[in-house]
């Protein structure tokens, strides 16, 4: 159940798009083994004055291809998944649709399992009985 | 002062965004016991390609009408009382503007009272003086 | 590494957003002591019924002008600190673009430093190193 928030510059195609989505979904199944079906992202395009990064800031150099990444996750994953999951995205990404690792920017954030409901709520006390 | 982030595909009439809107804040009212004043939300509308959810995983069958609830509270609440939140904005939201339950998808997150700032901070000491 | 996402209303000039996202970000150097080139946000502009929020509760009156500042930080700050960013941020806006404090929100979410990826990942372990 992690949900992701991706920001980008408008004017991208669908197809790029879709790469984009297929790279961070695959990532998660990957590194943080999150069963396939469980994928719902959010995709924010923005005009050039919107979307604010410094181009060289810890890493670097960055394009108007930046990519920022934030993902929320339903359970707590160590320092090493998480950097298992950020190489694995850098990695998919720069397969398709070719991002140059240096336009991403990643940050997770954790919340509990008891955070998130699905439907009416019934779902949050089925997935807490499956660790 | 919870803050609540909505997104949705786009092309929703503004009555039925509105609806939305009312449904999501007096949930919180109910459940989760905000003045009734304290209403604070900002709704994310989506072309079909930037809103990507599963149709089936934990739940659904999800249509189009797909709506996620992403809500920042200002003090933690215990299983129990999201539960509760979680079952009444599903039945609001039933009744108007008529989401199905399956539908909707909702995710908690906590910070601290000091992590809130209304006008130049003054507010949020304000805020610890009153539990 | 603070990432900052803006919400305000639909029809700002390119100067206002820029004038925005200068007084959030030299708030941010000023009060939470980061690199001057550590800047990275976000703006969501609005179309109003797709911003709500309440025109009086604690503080205001709330004028169309409402900006919301949602910061998520990479290390946790106390109280004191988050109260001088609210009060530096509040009066670097009233200085430009403008901005009347009573028209501020600002909600700060904390993460740990290994939440947080540049490129490849190599970026998170390199600023473990740098406290």
């Amino acid at each position: 159940m992690p949900f992701v928030r991706l920001s980008l510059r408008r004017g991208k195609s669908r197809d790029y798009l879709r790469a984009v989505s297929d790279a961070v979904h695959q990532a998660l199944v990957d590194a943080f083994r999150i069963p396939p079906a469980d994928r719902f992202q959010a995709i924010h395009q923005h005009d050039p004055e919107e979307l604010v990064f410094d181009r060289d800031y810890m890493g670097g150099p960055r394009s108007d291809d930046f990519l920022l990444v934030c993902v929320t996750g339903g359970k707590p994953r160590d320092a090493e998944t998480k950097q298992a999951f950020y190489r694995r995205l850098a990695g998919l990404l720069a397969e398709s649709p070719g991002l140059r690792p240096e336009d991403l920017m990643v940050i997770v954030q954790t919340t509990d399992i008891a955070d998130w409901s699905f439907s009416n709520g019934i779902a949050a006390p089925l997935a807490e009985a499956k660790p």
